[in-house]
């Protein structure tokens, strides 16, 4: 039996399932401190038998790469009862005899979203921005792991507003998350209506972003998930402002193929992927 | 026998060496058309041996992923005798039983530069601004491979030039290159002293680079080449920027470890590059 643990900001999904990411049976529970959280987890798959091996995608902070020395572990988060705690010595403890394979959240979708490609992105568009990486059918974990909310857009046309992000201010994530749009506007991005300026300059963000992706990882799909990317039209606005950007100058942006997609698999693609680490 | 290649857009480089990247014997000569060029370092190298394995570090756009139908080969450029111009074709045909390995230029240099780390990114500013991607031992291909120049950077305070790409106008290479700075301030880079506002203006694009990777490769150390790059205090400028605007927020940014640093190897780090594509 192999299993699945995606660990989000709010609700925590644990599955038993197949190699190729299917989900056979599923629990969605609220997230929440770490202890409490993988017990729950724990107590259920305990339950259906004893997994051989368990895929996790986890939220971040979290350090992913097995060369280092807190490897499996939650790092400096404000999330209480987060920081610290060994998701794979959690495991390791409950069923000694499993393999452990660990990712970021984001990099989890990014497997389960490609689909035979070798390089694509998978963007997150909600509290945060998040961004998971494959390329050359390997995830990029870097030093940590990217944190694709932060760097510097270039502003909209006439956008003043200062960004919410408590580090950079008028980041990524500071000018074009959630809570910027909630607090730029007075309204959830779900209650704006097409056509409304918001729409304008999330799509101008967002469009920034996959030009900086091309420049940095040429991949041959984004997808962009989250609550914010399920505006009316909104994939088809990025991918025009990018390809006017763009200017041809691309090769990874084939004229007949759409770009910047939604993600297939929706709310699934972070317990697939999960399941696909293990599956591999 | 192990050979190198480096194609430059003005100099082309061709050695004979050692696995670990040591360069024994090389000759430097004006680069020209395909043809000419590489009957140029055949030559050179069929007069030194038979090479057992050759590496190539090209300057692009060049097709360097083996799946690629057209693989070994230049791409559309402007510059004359080499677009189609196959290189892994006129090696092979020169000596047939070498292994011939192709990589870009700057991703060759990022390997020489890599000195033990597995996730290092090489950019290079000169006529363009290239970058070359090391992610978890790996180089960065992606669709093609990375052509860095060419996202859309935050413009610096009071900077209102146009621009000189001829695709983006304002990308980070119409901003930074060589030319760039050239068209802006009626010198070149070299005749620029240290204090003056083209510094600001060019340490400001170059950190704004170093954000971006930060977010989506997340290197633990960034190397900046080229002849712009040559000018005093450079490499601390633009590594204070970033450390102001990171606010602490990435841990790849050890306080103790200067991060934004110039090639070790300088002008020898493509050539280096391209032995170690065929020594390890």
């Amino acid at each position: 039996m192999i299993a699945g643990i995606e660990m989000g900001g709010t609700k925590t999904v644990v599955a038993v399932g197949e190699a190729n990411g299917s989900v056979i049976e599923e629990f969605r529970y609220p997230t929440t401190d770490g202890p409490e959280t993988f017990a729950t987890a724990i107590d259920w798959l305990g339950k259906r038998g004893v997994p051989s091996a368990i895929g996790v995608a986890a939220f971040g902070p979290v350090s992913v790469g097995r060369d280092r020395p807190d490897f499996g572990s939650m790092l400096a988060t404000p999330k209480p009862g987060w920081a610290g705690f060994s998701i794979t010595g959690a495991l390791g403890e409950a069923f000694p005899e499993a393999r452990v394979e660990l990712e970021t959240d984001v990099n989890a979708a990014a497997l389960a979203e490609a689909d035979g490609l070798e390089d694509l992105v998978y963007i997150t568009i909600g509290t945060g921005i998040g961004g998971g990486v494959l390329s050359g059918g390997k995830l990029v974990h870097g030093v940590l792991h990217p944190e694709f909310g932060h760097w510097l857009p270039r502003r909209a046309d006439g956008d003043d507003f200062a960004g919410v992000c408590p580090f950079h201010a008028d980041c990524l994530e500071g000018m074009a998350s959630g809570p910027a749009i909630a607090k730029r506007w007075g309204k959830e991005a779900k209650d704006l209506p097409a056509g409304h300026q918001a729409w304008e300059f999330e799509t101008h963000y967002l469009a920034q972003a996959v030009m900086t992706l091309l420049a940095t990882v040429n991949p041959a799909r984004v997808v962009i998930g989250g609550g914010v990317s399920q505006a009316e039209g909104f994939h088809e606005q990025v991918e025009a402002k990018v390809r006017e950007w763009a200017n041809g100058y691309f090769p990874a942006l084939d004229e007949n193929k759409p770009f910047v997609v939604p993600p297939k698999y929706e709310q699934q693609a972070g317990i697939r992927g999960a399941l696909l680490l293990v599956g591999q």
